[in-house]
């Protein structure tokens, strides 16, 4: 193939879930398209990586040294929700039942990848946490094996703050069928009901 | 969100078979990535639509005028195999088991998505099929609806050409299992059984 389009494919199946026989597939697409389509991709990528860096303060994504939520005035400092990365970030803000700052770890533990505490913004959360404004520190990491022990490291390594440090509920989610969910989390469920 | 990570979400998700929350998680992959790796690929797009174009023969994707296969003085000019895409050739050509030229029609009949022959290179196959060297044409559309009434079209447009018009052949495909196969191909398979 020429070399142009094996390029385009070789670094498509790059990205993560993508492999080369989607990649082959992307490349025919892009080609097919007019210039202007392929080019405002190009251009799209470059800017996302000429515009956006990660806030000082949070980790969020951000266009200036500090994100717009670390920005906004009317957040409320008293909490502070600890997510794996900034997409979470985005989740959490779709909700609406969230007004207080972030703290985004870029990562979770995995000692197994050698991923340990100081791969990832622990640092900069204790520091933060430590204010006088702070008052409560919700972990908001994964439901899954590292997020969990990530979770029980950060519980752990706040304990001397002297801060209140909380978690996402466990339950049933909206939409979900009681059949296809695991023992835990039914468990969880059962022992935090509440009356109706 | 931030303007670009919003705009290269919408960027990614008009490709086929990505969605927002596929275009968001690649989003967010390429924001944790060397600025070197998302320039390639943003400079790989951009190549791929500045140096590819059709071929003006076959309509394979070339880096000139002609495409490699058209140029090359060894290909034997007695049969044309014709296909719906150019992906299509790489398939062929991977096989090993052809020497001839190809004709990309860039589509297929899809009376209902008003795509009749009129917009695929149907005239173009047609001249090149009256040229003397040319003995075969080999019908390689796809085995579904659309390709089949392409392949039973184009008999019947080549039919006063005079060449011999043939398709690839039905069976059972390597490492399938009969048990998954529908009737049509096990029928197919049956009657063109061949002595071991």
């Amino acid at each position: 193939m020429a070399d142009a389009v094996e390029q385009l494919i070789e670094e498509l199946a790059k990205l993560p879930g993508i492999g080369r026989k989607t990649a082959s597939r992307l490349t025919f697409h892009l080609l097919k398209q007019s210039k202007d389509t392929a080019y405002a991709l190009s251009q799209a990528i470059r800017q996302v990586k000429d515009r956006i860096v990660f806030c000082e303060t949070c980790g969020n994504i951000a266009e200036g040294p500090r994100c717009a939520i670390c920005r906004d005035p009317r957040r409320d400092d008293a909490t502070i929700c600890v997510v794996e990365e900034p997409s979470d970030i985005h989740v959490i803000e779709r909700s609406g039942h969230y007004r207080g700052r972030y703290h985004v770890l870029h990562g979770r533990l995995s000692p197994l990848d050698g991923v340990g505490p100081e791969a990832l913004t622990v640092d900069g959360l204790l520091g933060r946490a430590r204010e006088d404004m702070v008052q409560e520190v919700i972990l908001a990491t994964n439901p899954d094996v590292e997020g969990e022990a990530t979770a029980l490291y950060l519980r752990r390594a706040l304990g001397p703050v002297g801060v209140k440090v909380t978690r996402l509920a466990r339950g049933i989610p909206m939409g979900g069928s009681l059949e296809f969910l695991d023992e835990v989390t039914v468990g969880e469920a059962l022992s935090a009901r509440r009356e109706l």
